[in-house]
């Protein structure tokens, strides 16, 4: 049995996983702004609840992977610069491990959300797999012959950071043109503001107007209903993840590429087009190209990705 | 003792390979348009004259590689689509493997390169480390862990291929915006003439009437003049060839990018620009980041490289 932990800005969310499947789970709010000693107090004590509804005990638990946004310091099980949580380092291993004496491991979120989807998602039995989460931003999680890539420094894997545009979108990094300007959801809505504005006719214009926010499930409800303006606006967003979609193929030629995030959930609708502009435009039109599936687990995969951690 | 063969579009490069060092190597003309037979006839020759003039039996020969451009098929040793120098298949495995009796293996130029330069070049010692070549176009090799990577369909390491500017410049594998068209010697020289077109009162102007080409040489004598245009040119290259090598560090940070090609004989004159472009651009700017060397090995890297194949 392994504990399992993603940390959010919103959630932290901890599981009890076996042979790959959550077997006991809970969350509760992250309460950002506080110190890291309360958060990972909250954190044992969820997992020490967690062994008690299930009958196990803490011993029972093998180790406990934490997933995490920031930048992960491996070596020492610290995570550092979570800004939008806490200003404090968050030293997991030397706390965890005092209470559960127990191997802590930690790793980037996006990272954990590919580990557990290759666990028991939508790469379950590939062993070259690229997740691609289109959220906020676009994170990403790379794994070649079954085991995650970090790169030299622990820092790789920045897929959302991939220019695809030189001179183009400003980005929050400081640089121009990231994929994640063009392919978050973010993005889409960006999007969707610029065009609806020109298109004031349009029936979103005026839902806008009277004050409909517009999100993914303000444009896909459109789309759904084969408005005009909601389908170019996704006719430009999918060519915008396929434009990074096919730079991974073309430098990785993975099995897979499972697409994560909340706009994930529209499946085949927002998947299709994906997969014909990727068949249509990657460079080796002629040889067998990479699956594009819906990420499975939800919220699940990050959990279930920390719990598989290894040293 | 192996045989590595370069297959390139003007020469083909025979060596043998001992410990990682090339003991005895000879070249021809490839006279590309004739028949697949007569290269393959050609190649197994000059194994045997090599052998000869070594002293050695081709019997000492543990394994044949070969790298060329084209498509490779690995698991049946047959390289195709290789246009501009046979419209016939390559049968290498079954061809030399009925003269000499040994295994064949074949793999891509770029790749057998990268190879090279990390057996006994400038990538020695690295276990994670990406060859950039730019040449005619840019061409990649991805080693991780000490493996080469070629996706699941060997047709990964395309990173010449990743679109860098939405819309950009067209390229001859039909998209817009490929790194190539931005950073290969072929894009130096297209963004020189634009350049000298606009500066007529420029020396490089005057000369490039009189007849001079404008290639490589040419731009980086004016540059080392310090003339201003030539400088400015550089100045555009070096940027598009950052913005690539940024993009491969922040998706795999390898420990050491290798760039090969022509150009890169011109060691840090080109790329100290593109060091300190890397340092300022790349997501994590606060860790370690890849060292990026010049390649050192020149045409034998393919040599090396593909007598260094393996199953």
């Amino acid at each position: 049995m392994y504990a399992g932990i993603d940390l959010g800005g919103t959630n932290i969310a901890v599981g009890l996983v076996e042979d790959g499947r959550i077997i006991c789970k809970d969350s509760i709010k992250t309460n950002s702004g506080r110190g890291a000693d309360e958060i990972i107090a909250d954190m044992a004590e969820m997992i020490k609840t967690l062994c008690e509804k299930c009958g196990k005990s803490c011993d029972d638990i093998e180790s406990i992977g934490i997933g995490a946004p920031g930048t992960p310091d491996k070596e020492n099980g610290i995570v550092s610069n979570v800004h939008n949580i806490t200003d404090e380092k968050l030293e997991f291993r030397k706390e965890l491990g005092a209470i559960f004496n127990k191997p802590v491991f930690i790793e980037n979120d996006a990272r954990c959300a590919a580990l557990g989807e290759m666990t028991s998602g939508a790469a379950k039995g590939y062993k070259n797999a690229i997740m691609v989460t289109l959220g906020t931003g676009v994170g990403g999680g790379i794994i070649i012959d079954g085991k995650l890539q970090c790169g030299c420094n622990y820092g790789g894997g920045e897929i959302g950071h991939m220019t695809v545009a030189m001179d183009g979108e400003p980005c929050k990094c400081g640089e121009r043109g990231c994929y994640e300007q063009y392919a978050s959801a973010t993005a889409l809505v960006r999007i969707a503001k610029r065009e609806i504005e020109k298109n004031k006719d349009n029936d979103m214009y005026k839902k806008m107007q009277e004050g409909a926010e517009v999100d993914g499930r303000f444009i896909f409800g459109y789309a759904h209903e084969n408005n005009p303006l909601a389908l170019s606006i996704l006719d430009e967003y999918t060519r915008n993840v396929g434009v990074g979609i096919v730079n991974l193929v073309n430098i990785f030629q993975p099995e897979i590429i499972v697409v994560g995030g909340g706009v994930s959930a529209q499946g085949d609708f927002l998947l299709n087009p994906i997969r014909e502009y990727v068949r249509k435009h990657a460079f080796t039109k002629n040889l067998p190209i990479a699956e594009i599936k819906a990420a499975e687990l939800g919220n699940d995969a990050g959990i279930i990705g920390a719990a598989m951690l290894k040293e």
